[in-house]
């Protein structure tokens, strides 16, 4: 397990929001536009607050409460989009022809920060590589970025082979793992139905194809996992000390599924990362995962 | 600045809950119980769960939303006391003569963890001592264990001097100012008023005449910080990207104060921690700090 969640806005999306408001910092760029479901956006509203960045970050009606409310402490200009992920996204988009778009997923350099992840894994294993990554996926921030990472120390000759990428959806939410496993050629329409973990809900990934092409070519593959999993791997994880969000169940959910299927082996190294905080979604796991009646 | 939030339960309070739950767990208890504001019982509830120790957390009624739902994802027993801070302590204690009370004020353990802050300071800063901390106190588990930890490092001979300790404590509830300023030799009864700096609202703190003495050997002194400073200082430090819950922006508001009163010179090494994470009290940040029209 990697805790990726202790970073300093709760999710590892600082490694690619610091490395890209750097960037924008070094252009001259005074003023950005970002949406996202909450991570990216706190991350990104964040490092802007350091660098005096005027940022416009558009969000889901029905994001957290604890994201909204860091998001605009920050200082960033917060704009609730009714309707669904996708609206979002076409909002900002529009707004992004009067600014820059510093987005999580279209923007390369927060690919150039993720993959970071690939480099500290390298580092941390005394400069070895491990067999198996599990990763959830959405637009792919994190797992493009270690692929990324992992490419590149391959390519320098530091390491002989890249591990092999498990990636994986919610099954409420699963264009990726229907592409892969029905050979598709294409992103195909599907029918969204709400998901805890909502880091993950993308009905349409900008970048499926390199996603594909990655989780491919290391030799992996994509699962699906359950509300039911995700909940259930919530509990178990906090149980044992580790206080997540349910995006971060969905991987450690997989790995049993993994060794089961004979997919992995329990002698192998296998890293997982815990992508993100429970503090932020306070209200969801009250409300969703703890026994209501508030007993204890 | 130091980022003592960004532990994996969101405060300094893991140094102290590792080592004293690690203790716990190696002399074979089974079950302990905790009286915390919060941060603190996050903490033992988290390393509980860790070790697989059953743990009771007893906590105010006005806690926390995200503190709340932390605690009981870890599996600790929350039991709400209706009341005081103080009424949480006494029925603590009660239930604790019939277990072991794993208390971060009481337990000396807990203590020896926290200074930990010294040793790392020292090294952070290459083996050199800085001329100042900055330490909001109530309990003074962060206080005393910075004191424990520097105090080593100079009866080893690693060190020369202590730092000069400035002790900050909110105008709203601040026992220990008033001990130090008036020169009381006891505890005074003080009308407590609510402080969003929750953190260190204790009226009554356990181990008063050791922290009076930790500042007075260190030569440094006690100041008192209004809740308009702790908001003003909190917003601030938000918008440049730090997200912290209102305890930690009550050191860093005494900053500006010691430099104008001309007891810090700017060209000394100060060393002030951010002891807590925002994203515990987003719902208290959100009524309390930010425009309730919720316009962003």
């Amino acid at each position: 397990l990697k805790l990726e969640y202790l970073f300093p806005t709760g999710s590892f999306k600082d490694r690619g929001a610091s490395l890209l408001i750097s960037k924008v910092g070094e252009l001259g760029i005074k003023e950005v536009v970002e949406d996202s479901s909450g991570n990216a956006a706190a991350a990104i509203a964040a490092y802007c607050a350091a660098s005096r960045i005027t940022c416009h970050i558009y969000v889901p009606e029905a994001t957290s409460f604890g994201k909204l409310t860091q998001i605009r402490m920050y200082g960033a200009r917060l704009v609730k989009v009714p309707g669904s992920r996708e609206d979002t996204a076409r909002a900002a988009f529009e707004a992004a022809e009067q600014t820059y778009y510093a987005s999580h997923y279209w923007n390369p350099f927060f690919f150039q920060g993720t993959k970071t992840f690939a480099f500290e894994i390298w580092e941390q294993l005394g400069w070895e590589v491990p067999h198996n990554l599990i990763i959830p996926v959405g637009h792919g921030t994190l797992l493009l970025g270690a692929y990324l990472g992992f490419q590149e120390l391959e390519a320098s000759g530091m390491i002989k082979k890249i591990p092999r990428i498990f990636a994986v959806q919610s099954e409420n939410c699963c264009p990726l793992f229907r592409i892969f496993h029905e050979g598709l050629t294409y992103l195909p329409q599907i029918a969204k139905k709400e998901s805890l973990a909502e880091g993950i809900g993308i009905a349409r990934p900008l970048r499926w194809k390199q996603i594909i092409e990655a989780v491919k070519s290391s030799g992996g593959t994509f699962l699906k996992v359950s509300e039911e999993e995700i909940v259930s791997s919530l509990r178990e994880l906090s149980q044992q000390g580790f206080f997540l969000e349910p995006t971060s169940a969905a991987a450690p959910a997989a790995l049993g599924k993994l060794i089961n299927r004979g997919l992995i082996h329990s002698s192998e190294v296998t890293v997982v990362p815990l992508t993100g905080t429970g503090l932020k979604v306070a209200d969801k796991i009250a409300s969703n995962i703890l026994d209501p009646s508030g007993k204890y």
